[in-house]
């Protein structure tokens, strides 16, 4: 890379693009002007274009379940319509958003009351996966923007989550927002039920349900069983995925943490990135870049994992929400023709923010063995500015971009070296522990500030790559059937649990785990 | 794997292993007797017997820096002696941690008072690192033992953290602990100043510090120069590396929050794993056999990751923790010889609490295209325990083992579709995205409860293992000069982020990034 930089004082110029405010430089990669055409050719010969016009045309393109997959309507601002089996969905997407509105002002302004009669003043969203990683995530990195409520998530089906999360709350001001699809998730609906009988305990009527907890579904009939007023029920559709929802009314608590006008600037944000993505050439277009790079190292390089490294500690939940919207979109390995691929598809997400990642495992993308490209998130300015920090923050951050692809050479830490009192023995051992090999390749990702429209934006700009990357690997991004297999075989081990009675159903070593935590669970006081 | 349950009904038996109530269940994993002889010969033939007895002779197994790694001592309850340099330091030792008992029990007690003579009510920890990640990780694993204290972490240099943090506590009870070895660490240092400067704005004189900051660290000077009273430092030594310092005085906090009793069967867990793995052979040793089956899967198979996923939502942090334990440990590509080596060294560590790790990532782990490894850590019982949510815990967490090993058949898949409704044409475009390949490894660590013993012999079972591939590819577990050179840019171009003026000394990535934060930086009114 280096040699790349030095003949050509153009590459930062000609290897960065900027959508709105935010600008990707993807310079500090392996490529060159050669790789970029063999890369968007690839795409072109694999159907990219046809695939981007299927999804923006409502096709079902979700084909094992028979779904369209249309996150890209819940924030349609274009006035265009979207029309799905013949029907145009947006005015159904206007509807929940005015009915999302109406309740979100009532909450925030005080006029929703609980059933003493005072204003709400927490809100504590139940949902799992695509129910709580987009909302919690997007709400913790929109706190600056936060108004009065107070926004909680519990999703863990351990009570510990919720017993910490109920700690110190009060019934007569708190509203559960219960957010499932199906209305049928075991996790957030034994947690909805906890924190029903919590709510009744401490002196609430049945009758204080309607006031106190909402939900947020596509099924009626479960949401009334389980006790919620139907008109308290926010709607969406099929053709949302749940790791694609938050645009949704999904996004609930999002809204009732910052406002429904912050709400929708996180949807436009989304929105000109959905633009940007649907009519710029490849060449110029930022989802479509970062993806065939990722592809280059997932494919050519062997590289089985991609760190995200946000430069905001308000974004510490990023890396694990795109987790799931990475993860479980392209973890696959059956392609659209049913046959097994023989080659690698989705990698394996993760990181956590700088500056703390330094601290912890920047040792090895530096040093170590094996090939992690990296993605470097970067406000440019703090929405809490204090003293020098910010300015400290950003020299980090660049510094480990810089660092990553310059290295250091057994010259430069001989030459460092000569300084030292070390001995010369001491030297002779220390210098190839001190050299980096460099030419690592990293993104970084530049924006002004963190705030809704770039936020939405952002997102929109990786889901558009995982979608881009699902085209060129022939996978489905948008089924799960891998999640259905553990549900399934959960279900007789718990039945053993709560009879005790041994089984030989198992292999020996479920057979010997449950029996072993029966027996430990016999011995103790507390369960 | 299936095939090897079924033809040895005693592979549970014999493939598991229990260490005071913790058991490791390895029988899941793709091995025989003859993989896990020719991997403990490697042990042997690679002098991993000579290195563990290095580590507790207090050999400077740390080469590179000439130290010893003696985080052993500081939970060393044999009553043994432990020789370095000449000296044994089982007395400075004890010296510490009555030190330590002495400040904790005043605090604890509400006799430690500040400035306006109120008892401490919040303590932050500012550290970063092994002076964040351990402590922030066993006071949240350990929260249902915590007394009537907060405690709060703040480590990223981002002034996010420290504001969020300091948002609703008061100067006059808030204990500050600051925590660097060096007590030069930057990120560290900057968050202490405006700690300071936020105690001093809110009323509070210079001579309220004494009361409000006290230090760990191993540099009286500097500590003193920041204005903490020496007599309020703590002390570790040279021989305690920051990410195996929690036992150390840099685990005050989390004595601050349980109590030094409590902080002490944490050391006293520790130190029963210490002794299992200093004296048990090989094939009875759970970090060598943890360790070997890493070095199987990492150098055979050629896995990239180890997915730790605990079942314990108080265990959030784990993962992140051994993040730091093991990529800052192994993430080297130096053997001891100086020569780069030519095999994989350590994994990259990534995870996240199931069940939400199911309804995120899972999918991967089950279809797709990489093997990754996984760790599944479960405790028997809850310290929270509500109605029948942890049944349902474990029978997931033990679920998604079994799913991962059996698998499912194309077979299974048929049979299950043939009573569905949908047409033969969509059964057989659903059948192969619904088979599940099986024959992926994991690991199943099952416990009573998470208690501090526990945890503590859990975190030295992952610090031996650590070791002990260490040991296997020939690096030093102990340096981190990885970490180096990143800082070494940042100032540079700090200084070029200060003054705004252009240099020529970057590559024009690095140059144009500086410009363009420079300029987003000039049109803000934040910054």
């Amino acid at each position: 890379m280096q040699a790349m930089f030095k003949s050509d004082p153009q590459r930062f110029r000609r290897y960065s693009i900027q959508v709105n405010d935010i600008k990707l430089d993807y310079s500090k990669n392996i490529i060159s002007d050669v790789t970029l055409k063999l890369l968007f050719d690839l795409a072109r010969s694999l159907g990219l274009t046809q695939a981007i016009e299927s999804m923006y045309a409502a096709e079902r393109i979700n084909f094992t379940e028979q779904r369209a997959a249309l996150h890209i309507a819940l924030r349609n601002m274009s006035g265009r319509d979207i029309v799905f089996d013949g029907n145009n969905i947006m005015p159904q997407v206007a509807i929940e958003l005015k009915n999302m509105r109406g309740f979100v002002e009532a909450v925030r302004d005080g006029r929703w009351l609980g059933y003493t009669g005072d204003a709400i003043t927490d809100v504590v969203n139940i949902g799992i996966g695509g129910s709580d990683l987009g909302p919690a995530m997007v709400t913790d990195a929109l706190r600056p923007f936060a108004g009065k409520l107070h926004t909680h998530f519990v999703s863990n089906v351990d009570a510990t989550h919720l017993r910490n999360t109920l700690q110190g709350l009060e019934p007569r001001t708190t509203l559960f927002v219960v957010v499932s699809k199906t209305f049928s998730t075991q996790e957030t609906l034994i947690n909805a039920c906890s924190a029903k009988d919590w709510f009744l305990e401490q002196g609430a009527t049945q009758a204080a349900i309607a006031t106190h907890f909402v939900a947020v579904s596509t099924q009626t009939e479960a949401v009334a069983a389980f006790g919620i007023n139907p008109v308290n029920m926010f709607r969406f559709w099929d053709w949302v995925g749940g790791r694609y929802s938050l645009w949704s009314t999904v996004g609930l608590s999002i809204a009732l943490s910052i406002g429904m006008s912050r709400f929708e600037e996180l949807l436009f944000g989304a929105h000109t990135m959905d633009e940007h993505f649907r009519t710029s050439p490849f060449e110029k277009n930022m989802p479509v870049i970062l993806a065939m790079i990722g592809v280059w190292y997932n494919n050519f390089f062997g590289a089985e994992s991609v760190a995200i490294l946000p430069y905001d500690q308000n974004m510490h939940r990023f890396p694990a929400y795109l987790q799931q919207a990475d993860m479980e979109s392209n973890g696959k390995s059956i392609d659209r023709q049913g046959h097994t691929v023989d080659y690698a598809t989705g990698p394996i997400i993760w990181g956590e923010p700088g500056t703390n990642g330094q601290h912890a495992f920047y040792q090895l993308l530096h040093q170590g063995t094996r090939m992690v490209p990296v993605d470097f998130l970067l406000p440019a300015c703090s929405l809490n500015p204090l003293g020098s920090h910010h300015e400290i923050l950003i020299a980090n951050c660049l510094a480990q971009a810089e660092a990553l692809m310059c290295g250091k050479t057994a010259a430069i830490v001989t030459q460092e070296l000569s300084v030292s009192p070390l001995s010369p023995k001491r030297k002779k051992t220390l210098l190839p522990h001190k050299v980096f090999p460099g030419n690592r390749p990293s993104n970084t990702i530049v924006f002004k500030e963190l705030n809704p429209a770039t936020l939405g934006a952002l997102i929109a700009l990786y889901e558009h790559k995982i979608y881009v990357q699902s085209v060129i690997w022939n996978i489905n991004a948008f089924d799960q059937w891998g999640v259905e297999l553990g549900k399934q075989l959960a279900k007789p081990i718990a039945a053993q649990l709560f009879s005790q009675v041994k089984s030989q159903h198992h292999d020996a070593s479920t057979e010997g785990l449950i029996d072993y935590c029966i027996n430990l669970r016999r011995d103790s006081t507390t369960q």
